[in-house]
């Protein structure tokens, strides 16, 4: 960083020397690859494959470092998630940061480090990139936004879309929930709220490849990022000819994550994930996908946790520890603002 | 918008209900197509072509509005330019929206009709979108980023890196410079300044097009956007083994635009455009480029303003009207912040 000033100017974002240089001794030095290398106005791909998906994710989470994670690996962990669970082989990734004036150097290249660091794992490229600096009180010290490009095998293109669910498919989730949210939550300023719990964030890529490895009858896969599991659920039911019934004692919640969301009055099905994907698969196969799941570092505590029915077309609900039933609707107003 | 209330709430980015009745009733609505209406975490769609371009540009415009234009036509023209100058053909777009707590909900939907419009123009889907809202006073308004995807015929490969570039190619802009930067000034409510200058911001996929069409020796292209003409001539030349001359006495600069620099101390060269595409070519095929360029609304003002050269390789310069030579370099500090 030997032309680097000790905080962002709004130079940077100028597109003249300071941009090429912050460019050149951070970005391009991290992230480098074949491609970012040309830094054109667009980055040139080889075609991947007959189809693809494409997705977009703007994080502005508060605070920027939290435990088990920090803005930078949230943004290459929510991408690559949001492609894997179209069923995808996550391939290559854009960035664009929107800075805040005086930010320090050093934690946007802390930051980036951790980018580097995730996407290595995922086997991703960042490819293209965008800087622009605002003034002072105008952002809040930095957002990124992540696009993504992943190849999608044809057999797997109707796992996005859920079209084949079926009444009896097995509803698989690869651990604890509200163990994001409830991280943020404590690493928030204004809570003087000591827990130990760690964001789960995490790139669920190889998780996901090795499920699809295990079962051609998964049937629908989503990440329980903002809105948590509930809202997944909750969102899936809405509409269609098939019941969602979960159980609630098959539900994995840390001590930690049950006394903050007690604390604060939250419900733990709608706390934020950021390494958790929601899974359909068909009966006969969820015993083998469980198996498979469990054989990695992110899915030890994969769990079944309900299944599609006949009954209730339409509507989710969760059988509750003392025999109960309760719908699970989509939140009305705001859980947690800025938690991803 | 019969659910919506007049602002935006920290509760439309939270994943719930009122995330998923804004999409439905504003996103979707104005920006609708067969891919987008899925819904899903990533968009499905079909290998467009051999090779891709890819590109993102996030967009904090501050005024959001200005003459001639808003930060929506801003953010598909820019994505729009950035894919059309790499030599390829614009197909999808994603779009990510940061909005500002209590920022006018009839605001984000002038903004939205404005995107609507844009993409018809430049006949692009927007295939996935992602909200987040940030407290009050965390960001200004909206910042907007939008990444997308073109297909590019392989014979247009080496258009982004200009590696065909020649001594003798001759330097074509499309118009005048600078107006889109002065037009934002202008805007600025801290100026009192009231000057007719429109933005030029525009999709230039057709007139790039109509280029491509009536040459194939086009052998660079970029568009002056943020850094205005200057710093894509400074950059293109940096480091290459030619130089690049261009003729003041050439450049296209309004009677508004120079007044306002004069007043405010920019030099018109790195004011911004939004609507200004920089094309190498031939010199055997410029005057029949030029020809096609002029053709369209936004290139009746195409002119040779300079060439590449073998004199000084790696500088770029100036020949001013009285005769002198200057240097072309990349602006150090900041010249317009928030301009994009």
């Amino acid at each position: 960083m030997k032309n680097q000033p000790d905080t962002i100017l709004l130079g940077h974002g100028s597109g003249g020397k300071l941009s090429h240089d912050l460019i050149t001794e951070l970005f391009a030095r991290h992230f480098d690859n074949d491609i970012l290398r040309q830094q054109s106005d667009s980055a040139i791909i080889e075609n991947p494959g007959s189809q693809m998906a494409f997705t977009t994710d703007s994080f502005v989470v508060d605070p920027i470092f939290f435990p088990g994670g920090d803005i930078g690996k949230l943004a290459i962990a929510g991408t690559v998630n949001d492609l894997a669970v179209s069923g995808a082989i996550p391939k290559y990734l854009s960035v664009g940061f929107i800075i805040e004036e005086g930010f320090a150097y050093k934690d946007l290249e802390r930051i980036v480090i951790t980018m580097a660091k995730e996407i290595k794992k995922a086997g991703v490229k960042i490819v293209t990139g965008d800087t622009k600096v605002v003034d002072r009180g105008k952002c809040d010290k930095v957002f990124i936004n992540s696009s993504g490009i992943g190849i999608l095998d044809k057999k797997n293109v109707h796992i996005s879309s859920g079209s084949h669910i079926k009444a009896g498919d097995k509803i698989i989730i690869n651990g604890s929930i509200g163990d994001h949210g409830m991280a943020v939550m404590a690493a928030r300023n204004d809570l003087n709220i000591s827990a130990d719990i760690l964001s789960d964030c995490a790139c669920l890529h190889d998780l996901i490849q090795s499920a699809l490895e295990a079962s051609d009858q998964i049937r629908f896969m989503r990440d329980a990022t903002r809105g948590g599991l509930g809202t997944v659920i909750a969102e899936l039911a809405k509409g269609k000819d098939f019941g969602i019934h979960l159980h609630e004692d098959q539900l994995i919640i840390s001590e930690g994550v049950r006394g903050m969301c007690e604390l604060l009055g939250f419900d733990p099905i709608y706390v934020a994930n950021e390494g958790k994907v929601v899974m359909l698969v068909a009966a006969e196969d969820a015993q083998s996908v469980l198996a498979a799941l469990k054989k990695h570092k992110s899915g030890t505590n994969s769990t079944i946790i309900g299944e599609i029915t006949n009954d209730h077309p339409g509507k989710a609900w969760i059988e509750t520890q003392v025999g109960g039933k309760r719908i699970i609707e989509m939140l009305s107003g705001q859980q947690l603002p800025r938690i991803c």
